[in-house]
């Protein structure tokens, strides 16, 4: 039986005062425990930085150039709050083009980052008291999302064989109960690099169907599989007026994770609660913003196909190198751009990643920041450039080369 | 005694599926009253629309080139969650050369958008079941922000008498009650241009510390005064340590409400989970539009000192125009840049406005939007050009000659 879960991460010291006087959402809120390997090594000269989910690549100047156009344009005055028209539209054409779908782009809303965009879909389906179902190990803020709607998060964790990794669907089940109002799900998955299959969403989705529960997609990394074009998106096997809420976000397709925007597509009758939830939580999103988004999508197909192939001989590069050492054990992944792995006689994923940035000089996340399932294991960024990665992985190697024969 | 308070807006028309299947306080969230005109009269040819808060002029060059310039050098990753150091400096030299504050930079965060700062501060104090109290009328989100915590908001409603907008302490205390936890005030006050006196701050500020509330201070007009060179802020007379917080933008100072970047002030203890809840939230606000706020205020001084200005000119035009009508009341206002006024005979807002768009073709908006204490009043923006303000104000009048003649 699944447990309610805490939420991972480190707890915050607080003077009582402080602690006494805010509310307990707020007072029991944990930091990112990737901060924790993140501030071990933050200040060591050379560290190569693995621990954080973007590559080193800045945004490309077909994109930037359209953003300064807009600013030069004065389009500096409030805006849609759905997100201007153009965009709205560019989103719908990205779903045709690379996923043959056809969307309403009245389905679609421009959002402050995929991040607000999970804020804001958490304030519409969860409230103090419900609970919503979390498959693990996860990309941890969706945890603090919930936690600050003063909602439960309710882990049910993805299990490893040597092919990959597997939802249970009878203990997805079993998570549910009375309280339980939705399902978030992120495939293709941070940090395990899962893809979900088809019939187990067609499985997830029946039991949404069954007992009225919200299924919430986190799907940024659609695009970013090892095996066909995309990930299967929810979007292609629901409804437009079934309770399914997709996030997307331009900072991984097109190098964009400074930019903060993401998009959100919800079943149509709920438009004006979104629209609602943008004007009260960020009042919109820049135009000028918007404008290099739209030329992201329209003129962006080759440098994205150039991203996923880059992450694609990365993949290569890492799991290459790293399987030839006896005492790593990697479950190769299908999806995203992150290698979860498990070093023998290694248990405790936090003392691992601080042993690597004192050994090798290179930063990992360890796994406990993940959520259930997490422990053991450290994840690794492959979006950075091959040179960068061909350097932190030899290092990498040599000093877990050195362990396996202490 | 003050009564608990539904959240001024218009509500929003739901299938019974989406009702029934999201949670209570979204379902239930209004859509700002200000829609209500501005969809009767947006598709209107040539109408003047004084219905938001900002005016129309673009952002200055000297910003947009900083922020095009941080473009250009890639600045384009994840950044500081708490804003860029120098963004946090540049503010405290803010406070520092505006309004004689030294402000221990460690206390600023940079949130994306002042409405985001103020649904992180919210998140902060206010939780399921707990009250926080209103100072009304008032800009209308923060009702909705309330509310989205699933807390309620009590409003306290300033009176007017033809010397001004005052606030009854008497009232405001019998509103706190065992499950108050803050008090909401914007001063320089959005719609009624009310600029609390020194004094009556220092008597709420001994209110909540009698009753261990928070303060929550919106001072996004503090420097928009027509006597003196800024509205005092609760920051000169609290203690870096003391359950205050402070929230400002961009947006109003220097032209820039399509930026969607503002900021807090904390108190010191309070960083983490500030930090934390950005986080969640948004995870940052992008680097290089943070280096156009850094211009805006290093550079923005003279800028800052017209914009004002041109309010204060701004404000007599309007003012000397309608105060020649006999049918209408106005309380000058102190602070802001709007005029509320009541027009003989028109007690119904909402009806004045429709109508001032049918017959003057100018969007203003409709005192019910803004709470308790609102109804029977318009609001008109004066932050637009002279040559903008002189022909809405001309048709306006004409328009209410002729109410008045009829």
């Amino acid at each position: 039986m699944p447990q309610s879960t805490d939420i991972p991460g480190l707890s915050v010291e607080l003077d009582d005062w402080i602690r006494e006087s805010i509310r307990g959402a707020a007072a029991t809120l944990p930091q990112s425990g990737i901060i924790e390997a993140v501030n071990y090594g933050r200040e060591r000269p050379g560290l190569i930085p693995f621990w954080v989910g973007e590559g080193d690549i800045p945004t490309p100047p077909f994109i930037c150039d359209a953003a300064i156009q807009s600013l030069r344009d004065g389009h500096t005055f409030y805006t849609y709050q759905r997100g201007i028209p153009a965009l709205r539209d560019a989103i719908a054409r990205y779903y045709d083009r690379h996923f043959s779908l056809k969307l309403d782009s009245g389905r679609v809303i421009v959002t402050s980052s995929a991040m607000q965009a999970m804020m804001e879909t958490m304030q519409t389906v969860v409230g103090a008291g419900d609970e919503a179902i979390v498959v693990s190990p996860v990309w941890p803020n969706i945890y603090a999302c919930i936690h600050i709607q003063q909602s439960v998060a309710r882990s049910v964790a993805l299990r490893p064989d040597e092919f990959g990794w597997h939802l249970d669907l009878d203990r997805l089940l079993d998570a549910v109960n009375p309280k339980t109002r939705a399902i978030y799900i992120n495939t293709p998955g941070n940090p395990t690099g899962w893809v979900m299959s088809r019939n187990d969403m067609l499985a997830v989705r029946d039991i949404a169907r069954q007992h009225g529960l919200w299924i919430v997609a986190d799907e940024v990394y659609g695009k970013f599989v090892y095996d066909g074009r995309h990930a299967t998106s929810f979007l292609e096997i629901m409804e437009a007026d079934e309770q399914l809420i997709v996030t997307n976000s331009f900072s991984k397709n097109w190098a964009m994770t400074g930019w903060r925007v993401g998009w959100t597509v919800i079943p149509k009758g709920l438009g004006q609660v979104y629209e609602n939830l943008v004007q009260y939580n960020t009042s919109g999103t820049a135009e000028f913003l918007q404008r290099g988004c739209v030329a992201a999508i329209d003129h962006g197909d080759n440098f994205l196909a150039e991203q996923v192939a880059r992450c694609s001989a990365g993949r290569e590069l890492v799991c290459d190198a790293l399987l030839e050492l006896s005492n790593v054990r990697i479950v190769k992944p299908k999806g995203a751009f992150y290698l979860f792995f498990r070093v023998d006689g290694e248990p405790d994923s936090v003392n691992l990643t601080k042993r690597m940035i004192d050994e090798a000089n290179v930063g990992l996340a360890p796994g406990t920041a993940f959520g259930p399932g997490g422990e053991g294991y450290v994840r690794m960024c492959f979006a950075p450039s091959h040179d960068t990665l061909r350097t932190g992985v030899e290092r990498l190697s040599e000093a877990l080369r050195k362990r396996a024969a202490a």
